[in-house]
């Protein structure tokens, strides 16, 4: 059941870290890399034509949404997501595990599945591997992921039960897979505990699948011990294989995660912190409503390349936010994006010139970490 | 005091439709020209990059608006409006006057100016001929505007006395102002009143300016005293200045003003229905939001060259119309407005080549006329 399509290449190390190519029947993913989010089938206020600009290759879009609204049947009577939302490179959709337990209101879990409220209607659904799989062959990404059961990661009891559930979900979610242009990924889980952990990545890692992710983590757990388990787990994954970080991509993320063998992540901290009028410099994170932009003609970031940075002041952008413009999400969206779609190309880069420890050393100690919000 | 750089070349006719070009500082404008609005130094939903893409050259900005947020000696300081919104061809900003008084609070109006209460914070400001014409030279825009007087188009008294206060406003407009960089328009007013729009036209037209504008029109007259009033007021007019309509811009206005002499039009009406699920097509205007289009994978207009047309089906915008997306409130505004500037594209094309009346007829006969929503 391996798709032969997907092959990765491996091409360069630094360290643990890692620059490669996936290859997908919408082109090529050149890793490390950051995936944008497009819930709902479009990333939020920006156009696929300005995603294209910013660099974008890999686009992840969520299952439990796209089922529920406007279902998987349409997308696919329309051909499909690519064609659906105008995005003609690689898209991954997320199984729907990680949504079901964390937005809807469950039912009922048993090992074959849940069965959850939908938020828009309030009717009632059920999701289990084979119905997973399913949806997401209707939709049609490049890339579709196991089923899996999130829990708090933290309780060991729970973890264990749901990590058990996951490997057995996991196996049936292979043997149903049959479209041969999608690649599925397995899931690992096993919250903060370092031996289940383990156990979970020979697992999943022993299952036919061309590329594998970390799941459960950056939800409760501590930094470090998200570190601790990434090192773990980059120990056990196979070489040849792209490794996804699911839902984590705060800039300090990226690199402590490439520095730990990971080659994709994806998260909505971008896009949501533009929405709520923040932006990522090389030295933090800024607020931009902050009286002192008043005047200030400069752009986000001098060194920035982005369409925002080239063309509009930080005056500007206050503007535009105290005066409730839809500009101002666009504008700092593009910004947001590109800003972590340029640091894993910087990345890429210095893995090839066998300077990314340096860069990496160079950036985390002039970008100052704040709390999310 | 004729701002010698701004010559409006009268290139062709077809019966009163005229097709010309006004020369700018920033750039030509090939009339007939439809102008976006960007209230408030931005065309809502919209980058400058994408407004250039639809084909857009003299943008609309609100002197009101910018005056109050964030003000014009900020807006100044960096470089003018131009810079400021990163909008690189003709801007025209109104005086102030209409605004002042549909939107303010009014404390006083005399012979001198308008006293009126900032709907931002409650001060108290004060717009007169000559703050309107100084705070539109801190902003640049390269045609600017007298300030006048707006009232009820259909009492006569009152309209009587705006129009008096507006000729002695107009003439000391033209005094203070200094910018040789900027065109000054005069207004002509004088409500549904043929006799006093005659007055007025006569009055404002002798004027030594480039170019003159048509105010109080479609804010309460009847279609066809708006109609009436349009083929008075251009039979007046001189020839060889632009004439510019304010603040009308539904498909068939264009083209009926185009046909009675008027060289250019803005209005809020494209990018305001577009926020409101409301897209322009050769039938007529639809509702986005209908059932009909569920599984629709036309775009909005299949004869449309622009981006939402060439790349998203009906069902995709009306996903993210209910899905409360950002992006359906950008590809229905670029839509509605690639539609008119393509209407008076067209227009113009057709004036060249003596068919703008049989282009006219057939547009209108096809083009459901809906009341404003």
């Amino acid at each position: 059941m391996i798709s032969h399509p997907f092959r990765f290449d491996l091409l360069a190390r630094q360290a643990r870290a890692r620059a490669g190519t996936f290859h997908t029947p919408h082109g090529d993913i050149e890793t490390p890399i950051f995936a944008p989010v497009g819930t709902q089938a479009t990333v939020k206020a920006v156009t696929p034509t300005q995603l294209a600009e910013i660099g974008a290759s890999l686009v992840l879009a969520n299952t439990y949404h796209l089922y529920l609204r406007p279902g998987a049947d349409l997308i696919a009577s329309l051909g499909g997501l690519h064609k659906f939302m105008a995005w003609d490179r690689p898209i991954l959709t997320d199984s729907g595990g990680y949504q079901v337990f964390s937005l809807a209101k469950i039912r009922k879990i048993d090992d074959e599945g849940v069965t959850f409220k939908s938020a828009i209607d309030g009717s009632s659904h059920r999701f289990t591997p084979v119905s997973s799989i399913q949806i997401q062959q209707k939709l049609g990404a490049d890339i579709i992921m196991t089923f899996d059961e999130c829990t708090d990661p933290l309780d060991r009891k729970g973890v264990e039960k749901a990590m058990h559930r996951t490997h057995a979900w996991a196996e049936e979610c292979v043997r149903v897979k049959s479209r041969s242009d999608q690649a599925l990924f397995g899931i690992v889980q096993g919250g903060a505990y370092p031996d289940l952990r383990e156990q979970s990545t020979q697992f999943i890692s022993s299952l036919p699948l061309p590329g594998f992710a970390i799941g459960g983590l950056s939800v409760g757990e501590s930094k470090s011990q998200m570190l601790a388990i990434l090192e773990l787990v980059d120990s056990i994954l196979p070489e040849n294989k792209p490794r996804y970080l699911m839902g984590v991509g705060s800039p300090e993320d990226l690199l402590n995660g490439i520095s730990r063998g990971v080659d994709i992540f994806d998260c909505v901290l971008p896009t949501r912190l533009a929405r709520h009028q923040a932006a990522f410099t090389p030295a933090g994170r800024i607020n931009l409503v902050n009286a002192v932009y008043f005047d200030d003609p400069k752009p986000i970031d001098e060194t920035c390349g982005c369409y925002t940075c080239q063309n509009f002041s930080l005056a500007y952008l206050r503007h535009l936010i105290l005066a409730k413009e839809i500009l101002a999400a666009i504008l700092v969206s593009i910004h947001n994006l590109f800003f972590l779609l340029d640091l894993t190309r910087k990345s890429r880069q210095t893995i090839f010139t066998g300077t990314f420890s340096d860069f990496a050393g160079s950036f985390l100690e002039k970008y100052k970490v704040r709390h999310a919000q």
